[in-house]
């Protein structure tokens, strides 16, 4: 939903796409509506909710013809039901995609550390989503919490361009604060995230839930 | 049109655009048709014609309430007065902007060389659009330009999803050869080539008709 993350969101739908020429890849549809209110800001209660939007987005897709879609955007599968609801084409469930992805991977591990902002994070949608997958959710104090949110919405942060030191800094803190609290894997559970740090300068393995969304399309789109 | 291609475009209208949080960005709709035939062979008389396919991503655009269409083809622009006609909504000229920013930045140059596919090549929509401007093109001769075609179209080529130090040689050898005929300045004359290379490689300065084509977007989309 951030235009960022939806680049990245596109740009890894192409690169998971087996082809040898144009022809061969899949016919994508991008909506990219950056006036759909921040949706951190509803779940915490401090902002006007993002649903109408979010629902004339996926209308507009579904009307041109989308036969399945999907979010880049975490904070956003809080409203996942009444979207479902509200159009009749499949929507890939990112988290629950995400669940599916980790426990394949990391069949050993029981405790996931999650990046992900305050909304994501209040709305209990990974707890709710990874436990019947045998996940626990691990996620940091209030101050490294902040630091997250600092990096994703700061006037350094990702969502102004800025992907830099800074930023990075502050997610690798959080981090490393989760793999000492026992995490065992990380979620990247913000589709900025994985836009500031580079995956092996993590204490731990991660999951990239806007790479496991694009799999699960092009995996869709094929069919 | 090709899936790269348009990524790329979308990724240069978000860096072009000034914002400091989502809500500042604008609203971006991409049909990334890749079933659009290949503009080269048609314009070369070896493939159908892409049209009727690129008429109904610009009228699928158009229905969606968007204001201004970009093609992120250099090729395609053979047929820009046909969907010009076909839509009501202004397309902006990619080449013809091209020639205006050249015009621009490099006052002094008269002699522009042209990395491009053989189908813009043989179109001859350079060498009529950028003459308003007082430039004259100068292209490689038929072994470089099969180079440049193998570094977009061969199997260890763009297209084929790799950019790799093969792609790379072949067209820094074809703008070699342009340089030593007398050109002044470079156009990266298809979408595909600027994700193949990296500026400072090359021996002269070079524009890139898609940065170009992001940033009149932006300043069409801003109005």
């Amino acid at each position: 939903m951030g235009p960022a993350a939806t680049v990245d969101l596109f740009s890894r739908i192409v690169a998971a796409t087996p082809a040898q020429r144009d022809q061969d890849h899949l016919h994508i549809i991008v909506d990219n509506l950056p006036a759909i209110p921040d949706r951190t800001a509803a779940i915490i209660g401090e902002g006007p909710s993002p649903l109408p939007l979010m629902l004339e987005s996926a209308r507009r897709l579904e009307s041109v013809g989308a036969q399945v879609l999907g979010i880049p955007c975490n904070a956003a599968h809080y409203w996942y039901e009444e979207l479902q609801a509200g159009v009749g084409v499949p929507i890939i469930h990112m988290i629950r995609e995400t669940g599916r992805q980790l426990r394949a991977s990391y069949s050993g591990a029981a405790r996931a550390g999650l990046l992900a902002t305050t909304g994501t994070v209040l709305s209990g949608i990974y707890v709710k989503e990874l436990a019947p997958f045998g996940y626990k959710i691990i996620v940091p104090g209030s101050a490294g919490q902040e630091a997250v949110m600092e990096a994703i919405y700061g006037s350094a942060g990702i969502k102004a361009g800025k992907m830099g030191r800074r930023a990075r800094r502050l997610l690798l803190a959080a981090a490393d604060e989760l793999a000492g609290a026992g995490a065992q894997v990380l979620i990247l559970g913000c589709t900025e995230i994985p836009l500031g740090l580079r995956p092996e300068d993590l204490p731990l393995p991660a999951v990239n839930p806007n790479q496991v969304l694009a799999e699960a399309l092009v995996r869709e789109g094929l069919k």
